[in-house]
């Protein structure tokens, strides 16, 4: 990319100082909230806030305006009403600001006013050499420089994904939503109006970023489809993108419009050029946070054909419907593989995929893993779906009113069980690694679920749990397709 | 029901005493699994172990058959290999039994020899006046008479819900997934093969059972489906049932058939008898839970029209799209409403529907609940959905490296909100039921919200939380169609 961005970007995501231009310790307020993140940082990082009502605030001494720090400033963040905005701009062209962090929102969003302002500071920052982020944003962080303007959220997970949200508050949702399921971010960046840099922007700083393996992306609207198109075709190779497309609606775009200044635009074109692109589109945020946590995960699958292993025909009519419905291929098994699920599966099981383990689990037997080996195996097989028949400690009932030596018995037997599982599922990820062959577990995750070690350890080696075979389906799909892209298919 | 039926049925769901077929102390297997739950009833019932190779299971003296249990014994459990069944089936006509579970599988779901023996088996029954559940299926439960047949599954929370699955597992998935939900279940079927009673005949026992509000139906294939569309037309008229339909391709049918025997029929048909006999369809588990869940707790609104209140521009925009890709308007607010809004929000609040609180959250104002309340009030919304803007506690990142004093403050600052919250909550949830509007929020839930108090009081009051809001516009989408079928639109 362009050196002189690369120095406003690096210039943003690390500044050596930072002036807070609506500093304030009003509890709840974005001021308070954004100097509390600094004032977290492990980093060594000048802070100044600036309130023209104080002169002290956290500890910190405060200055009446930018121009009165003694030091020189190379980030602004700016978060007061925006009719102030274009004199604090100036200001901050004064001091030799570089880069900008404009939060307010007001500008042209709203009303012509609005944009009348909104292109003022466009005027002013341009004219004194400074880029900036927003307005009408929450801010951007950067795990590697621990900075962050995100006053919502606390301490992120340093990781490889990497985001970009035209909206902030879905931003959040992305970010919190992903460090709960354990994933980890490098930088993120709400771009609110985008009046000055624009999401290929980021993007194109996200690609060169090596500490992003991931990006994910929520739009509305894209104010340069040609240049997202080139930037994402490039991109997708090396690294792979995943978005969220909001605004489909005739009402939702207007929404949009009047709410990040962004045009929708049509439907059929986004599709397009997501599709021609290689870009992994997505419905909704969980969707968005599953095929990211895959694609570092997981295997990419060689093919669409799926093993489906099921403890339970239910489970695997269910999977097996949302598999075709959702563009896989049910294997067909290889004679070998038939061979080998005879002698571990009870005469009567249904001789074909799905393979439905019918009541062997019932009658006490150890068969799911012997099974997933024979489908791992099978060369017409590309991914595998298990539906139950793990995580099995977590679902025997408590014993009540049971003899104490019963309970004893029961511990020593769902422990052993839970071993069992644990030294499976070692095995099993280097497999799936080894033979490209993704696998994805769906089953009922209750308290007791999520608070077993089995579940634990299947996270620990990225083999994905959902609690509907729905979800694994939708992954799986993304996967096959992105695979096929990048082999030209 | 026909009298002697329902006598059958009486004695399936609360017999007297219980002969155990195939009772063992083989932790895992089926037959110390249901023997565990026999033992775990509080109700005084006669539980007789039969097991030819043990003289006493559990503390209970063992019997070689049923013709040896000194007593009468009007239900029989039958949890042994299939080959051996037309033999015991015929000691339990000698014994006089009156109704029986037959767990094995390995029978019409098989090949021809497993359909020769099941015709048998229905042959002896039938001839003997036994009524029974079976073959191949999990078994069946009641929480008025604290009867369990189901292994798999401890303690059931006593409640509204009737279920009816045509896979044990999944209707398991069905029990677990609600009772992790808050949910409460009335009585439980896991049909199997359905050799003799149809899923039907349950469909019938739950319309006259009290303590079953609604019915959750699991269904590959229906048995007799003009039957079934002349019981849903006249039950859903005072409760709702909400059905799971899998086996929808050709390949899912065909597993459908190998697991339950059961005829999937076409996908057109089915969709217009629900549809015509007012049943609720949904695609899987989760939204089955959901769908139910929001039958029970909220009131069914008087038409599609939907106020949408979002804190961020983000959420208004992916709402808006999923409320209209599902059917629901999006409602024109009421002029006095609009000036409502004015006089809460900041001057640039987008002035429509969606309601966008913009940044005034930000700015550390209350607005969400005077917004509600004007949206209740407004005559022209029909139903709320709020995304964000409360459970606002579980947002505030921890505070790290602050000083005590501050930390002091900000809990205190915290808890108040929460308070607010709380308050606010009840009185929300008392005017939904007066202006019988359904309130359906989303936001993101992480472990911090899943143990906040907000969250939790939210629960209790029956307004629902999920993480997207595509699960709330379905579910409202469902409430509104259903309405309009009782409606006669």
């Amino acid at each position: 990319m362009n050196q002189s961005l690369l120095q406003h970007f690096d210039i943003l995501f690390n500044p050596h100082s930072v002036a807070l231009i609506g500093a304030s310790d009003k509890l709840g307020s974005w001021g308070a909230g954004i100097l509390s993140r600094l004032l977290a940082s492990s980093f060594p990082r000048r802070v100044y806030p600036i309130n023209k009502n104080a002169s002290e605030i956290r500890g910190l001494k405060a200055y009446e305006s930018i121009a009165e720090v003694p030091d020189p400033v190379d980030f602004a963040v700016i978060a007061i009403p925006f009719p102030q905005i274009p004199t604090v701009m100036e200001e901050c062209v004064g001091k030799g600001v570089k880069a900008a962090l404009i939060i307010s929102g007001g500008l042209a969003e709203t009303n012509e006013e609005g944009v009348r302002i909104e292109k003022e500071i466009v005027e002013i920052a341009s004219r004194g050499g400074i880029r900036f982020i927003g307005p009408n944003c929450m801010g951007h962080f950067d795990t590697s420089s621990d900075l962050s303007m995100v006053a919502f959220v606390g301490q992120v997970r340093k990781g490889p994904v990497g985001v970009i949200a035209q909206s902030g508050g879905y931003g959040g949702r992305i970010v919190l939503g992903g460090l709960d399921k354990g994933l980890g971010f490098s930088k993120f960046v709400s771009s609110g109006n985008e009046a000055d840099l624009h999401l290929e922007d980021y993007l194109e700083y996200l690609a060169q970023d090596e500490a992003t393996k991931v990006i994910a992306l929520y739009i509305e609207g894209l104010r340069e489809g040609r240049r997202f198109f080139q930037l994402a075709r490039e991109i997708t190779r090396k690294k792979p993108i995943v978005a969220m497309k909001a605004g489909k609606t005739a009402t939702a775009a207007r929404a949009a419009k009047s709410h990040a200044a962004a045009l929708a635009g049509s439907e059929a074109i986004y599709d397009t050029l997501f599709r021609q692109s290689g870009v992994i589109r997505v419905e909704e945020d969980v969707e968005l946070l599953d095929v990211t946590s895959a694609l570092l995960d997981l295997p990419l699958p060689k093919g669409r054909r799926v093993g489906i292993l099921a403890e339970g025909g239910g489970s695997s009519v269910v999977t097996t419907d949302v598999c075709e419905l959702t563009g896989l291929e049910i294997a067909p098994l290889a004679p070998t593989t038939l061979e080998k699920l005879n002698s571990i599966l009870p005469p009567y099981w249904p001789h074909g995929n799905p393979v439905d383990t019918t009541d062997a689990i019932v009658l006490g037997q150890q068969v799911i893993f012997p099974c997933l080996s024979a489908l791992m195996e099978d060369e017409n097989v590309d991914a595998i779906m298990l539906l139950g028949g793990i995580v099995k400690a977590a679902d025997f009932p408590p014993l009540e009113k049971e003899h104490p030596l019963l309970r004893e018995k029961m511990d020593k037997f769902i422990q052993g069980m839970e071993e069992e599982e644990l030294r499976n599922i070692d095995v099993v990820a280097e497999r799936m690694h080894q033979c490209q062959k993704p696998l994805i577990i769906s089953r009922g995750i209750n308290a007791a679920v999520r608070s077993s070690r089995v579940f634990n350890r299947l996270r620990e080696k990225g083999i994905p749990v959902y609690p509907i075979p729905d979800r694994g389906a939708k992954v799986l799909a993304h996967l096959v397709r992105y695979s096929e892209y990048l082999r030209g298919e």
